[in-house]
């Protein structure tokens, strides 16, 4: 039977995603991303669908590398003004019951203590439908307004952030045992306080002595989103991520990174069939592979080079302003640079790549590849990408919004549903259970997270503190 | 005419918010906090009912002081387990169009640049309902958990918040002008960057020299709820508050309190017109005198004493198990116990109060009185306690929850509707407006807010940052 694809939609809370300019589209409703018809539409909307999940992404500061200035960014509305990205959750979960809710949070400037509780507070609204995108940031400009000198180096942050998510898992695994709210009305207990634990973390970056402050929400850990591209990133996402996002740009580039990123997943000891790999794709489709080009050619029509620049700068901390547009990128030193280029050349090895090209190349996908045509030519590529390339799903980024999503659902879906790939009921309730293909939406015995299950137990004396009333009769 | 009432509903994301034990009452349902159908029901109920607005309490801590230990606290479950109170807010905005939310964070573990940003993302999906009630936190258990060695001390708390508070309202008020956001498809602007400014604040405690992250929304500011008691919490609400909440234990007590508030108001440049004062009060109602009686005292049967000490504990630091429940309070030498003492005695001169006292007293009530009675006996209290005691309207705490709401909107609403009391259409759409019967929905001008709009247009040199495009033809 053929592999079923897992499908995610990519947007955030703000007005141009990851393309320029297209908010100047007739027919994109981007600008109202602060408005909560947009995101219950949406919510409804992908439902209908059978996606898996809607994938909110973040940043906590402003793209103002190039010309070292927020100017083109406000300009082009390229991820500024950004709204904050948990408000609107409850209010999609309410008109929905399946799609899952991956939720984008910098663990550089939060409390571990505070963002669990955050958490289980969404995972308990949304009855076991949320997921935690971790992120590190990368903004300077972020850093700077969050009380920091500057950035955290890269991988320091990513100390911290083992340590950070140790902390969280602790406190979502460890803290509660199964079964420690009782609601035992004719005894008068709620809580039995025997099987609550303090987790007494003490560790270089955070010390949280007490216990969680919520009662075990159905997934107790959301599922771990991560999007690490380096090498430590890598790591980072084999040891805890059970949904991992990548944008290689072609179908061999895709099949080489899930291979490697499943080995390192095995060497962490952890089952890969346990981490869903996501390809980064956009995809412009309609009645015909004709209509989607010329829809496609409308959008083009609408994106800005510049705004471009403007996200390439804030990615990777290249001020392109400073270099001749039609200046070669392999003259630029810059490891950052390097990386995309490599990805670049990689996708079309006898090309010179300059900052024009980027504009021109990439104006509408984004960093991740554009796909284009009707629902056969879309739907036997998406099937390559899964049988070949080893993705298990897709995030797909938007040109316009929803009416990328909208075309995909109208055009792909049905063509998808009838090879069976894609789901028409739900299999679970949980996004957990959703993606896992399981009963449970608990993280599997393999997970980092597993291991705190019970680990408190016996390190307090719970049951030595029963005391007796001093008001008593 | 008479003066309106201005209804407020006081509530938290936890099983027993102020009274210990309810929770057991077969017709409450605390223990559903975690589900979105409680909230999204609650909300429809009170904007029934014309309230104004809902209050959601919290903190990030837990009640540990009595016994030295979070035993009775989980047992009772009193305010533990607790939610995070921003989650569930866009559920119930999503189907209400005018009841306000009034939300707590407490700023001693928060970041303002963040903070800013999450409010005005609430009041853009609320589209102008949402309050902030600013809390300087008072747990030692929370501290502990968030990285601090212990609690910041009481008077620089309020001397953070003060910058705290300023940092927002640069953000809030000054950092986008009216008219950046333009919109203009033609030109491709969307936001108009000579009109959006850094901030460029340094401070005793923070540094943001950015701008603000969000497009204006309704409100811009969030209304300002504070609920100090303290003299230097006072002061804080004489300066920020809009709303300020009070816990009088009497109408007499009531008109004290009221009148002081006000002078400082004045005294610090306010029209105290514009701060909205809510008297703490549960009411307990039915179609009678005689059922309320009845009503009340099952409730009373559920209560929880020893809970309500450990709610004591937490919110005077006072262990009281460690002292004889027959001992006079006047002996015991704390500061907070003595100001808790002077409010009960002033109630009741002629009684010596003892621990044994505060469970047989305040059982339903928490810190508040508690009214019993049929609508008319409730209507005529609360209407003395506006002519007489000053208040402009109450802040409502439930014995059981929607039960006591749902009892006040069906029995008392009504006749206060009939004495043209409580609103029956609402005059505004946002939440400021309607509080203070105006227009316009942004802080008035004798607001500290108000004095940083404007005030960043003319701080940068925006217009000579409009460089030529190095990709211009």
């Amino acid at each position: 039977m053929s592999q079923r694809i897992i499908l995610n939609a990519f947007d955030m809370t703000c007005v141009s995603h990851q393309v320029a300019g297209t908010w100047r589209h007739p027919d994109n409703r981007a600008e109202t991303y602060k408005d909560l018809d947009y995101w219950i539409e949406l919510a409804r909307l992908l439902e209908s669908g059978g996606f898996d999940s809607l994938f909110i992404a973040d940043v906590v500061g402003v793209y103002d590398v190039y010309r070292d200035s927020v100017e083109t960014s406000l300009r082009d509305a390229d991820q500024v003004p950004v709204n904050d990205p948990f408000m609107q959750i409850s209010a999609m979960a309410a008109v929905t019951s399946h799609l899952g809710f991956g939720v984008t949070a910098a663990l550089t400037y939060e409390q571990p203590y505070a963002l669990a509780r955050k958490f289980s507070t969404l995972d308990h609204l949304t009855k076991g439908r949320v997921a935690w995108n971790v992120v590190t940031s990368y903004l300077d400009s972020a850093a700077a307004n969050m009380g920091l000198a500057r950035q955290i180096s890269h991988d320091e942050r990513y100390d911290l952030a083992d340590e950070f998510l140790d902390v969280t898992y602790k406190l979502w695994e460890g803290s509660w045992e199964d079964g420690a709210v009782v609601r035992d009305r004719e005894r008068g207990v709620f809580t039995d306080a025997e099987k609550v634990h303090p987790i007494s973390h003490r560790g270089h970056y955070f010390n949280v002595p007490g216990i969680h402050l919520c009662e075990p929400s159905p997934q107790r850990t959301p599922v771990i989103f991560q999007a690490g591209a380096s090498p430590r990133g890598q790591r980072f996402a084999a040891r805890h991520a059970e949904g991992v996002f990548v944008a290689p740009a072609t179908i061999a580039q895709s099949a080489e990174l899930t291979a490697s990123i499943r080995s390192q997943a095995e060497a962490a000891g952890r089952d890969p069939a346990h981490l869903k790999i996501f390809a980064l794709l956009t995809v412009i489709t309609a009645a015909s592979d004709a209509e989607a080009q010329a829809k496609y050619q409308s959008y083009r029509n609408y994106a800005s080079g510049e705004g471009m620049l403007s996200f390439y700068g804030g990615w990777t901390g290249v001020d392109f302003s400073r270099y001749d547009p039609d200046q070669p990128l392999e003259a630029i030193d810059n490891d950052a640079i390097r990386s995309v280029l490599a990805l670049l050349t990689k996708a079309d090895p006898d090309r010179q790549w300059t900052p024009r090209d980027i504009i021109e190349r990439r104006s509408i996908g984004g960093i991740g590849p554009v796909l284009v045509g009707g629902p056969q030519t879309v739907a036997d590529a998406l099937e390559r990408w899964v049988d070949e390339g080893g993705v298990d799903g897709f995030n797909l980024a938007y040109a316009i919004t929803p009416g990328t999503f909208a075309d995909f659902i109208s055009w792909v879906v049905p063509e998808l549903r009838r090879r069976r790939r894609v789901q028409t009921d739900y299999g679970a309730n949980t996004l957990r259970a959703g993606l896992l293909g399981r009963e449970s939406p608990r993280v599997p015995d393999d997970h980092p997270a597993a291991r705190y299950r019970g680990a408190f137990v016996n390190a307090d004396n719970a049951s030595d503190r029963t005391l007796a009333s001093p008001f008593a009769a």
